[in-house]
């Protein structure tokens, strides 16, 4: 397993949809980027047991947890629990990169 | 539980050692911040089942993941896997934010 990892050399987009690219892979969780150009999302949408949490790496953006939907920007953490409905936006105008991990992995 | 946090607002320093602070506390993973002053470490130790994941916020530091030992900086990150034996060194001069998340959680 590589064990380090330059995130802003990993960030990746694409204009057909929002990008995940994995940076880490274990049995307990993953650690993914993603990259959503302007007016990209991430629809909303539950895990059973996995807790998930977001990291504004760069640019702002939408984050809802449940009935909670705030402006996030670069250094905010987001932690959509396990059973929450959780949905992401970039209304840009830049590109928004979130790393993510979720524990547990999804089955 | 409280779902948005903004990291630079909750990272904290202590001069008699390094200082966690815990912003995430789920039933399958934490997140803290842990805050280095220049000098100051977290000496190497093991975590049987959890993997853990550092994200270089603020500053320099040296990690290091069995006998892997790098030099890191703002948007690194870095995986200690189950198992493995890992720690982390502020060599100074800036004060160092890391960005931590565990699971599972140590029992």
């Amino acid at each position: 397993m590589e064990c380090f990892h330059r995130v802003p050399e990993r960030m990746a987009f694409a204009v057909s949809k929002m990008r995940k690219t994995n940076l880490v892979d274990t049995a307990s969780l993953f650690c993914d980027v993603y990259g959503l150009e302007p007016g990209q999302s991430q629809a909303g949408h539950r895990h059973a047991v996995g807790d998930k949490l977001y990291y504004v790496v760069t640019g702002t953006g939408r984050i809802r947890v449940d009935a909670d939907e705030r402006d996030v920007l670069p250094g905010d953490l987001v932690c959509a629990p396990a059973g929450s409905d959780h949905a992401v936006h970039n209304p840009g105008p830049e590109r928004l990169a979130l790393l993510v991990v979720m524990a547990p992995k999804p089955a």
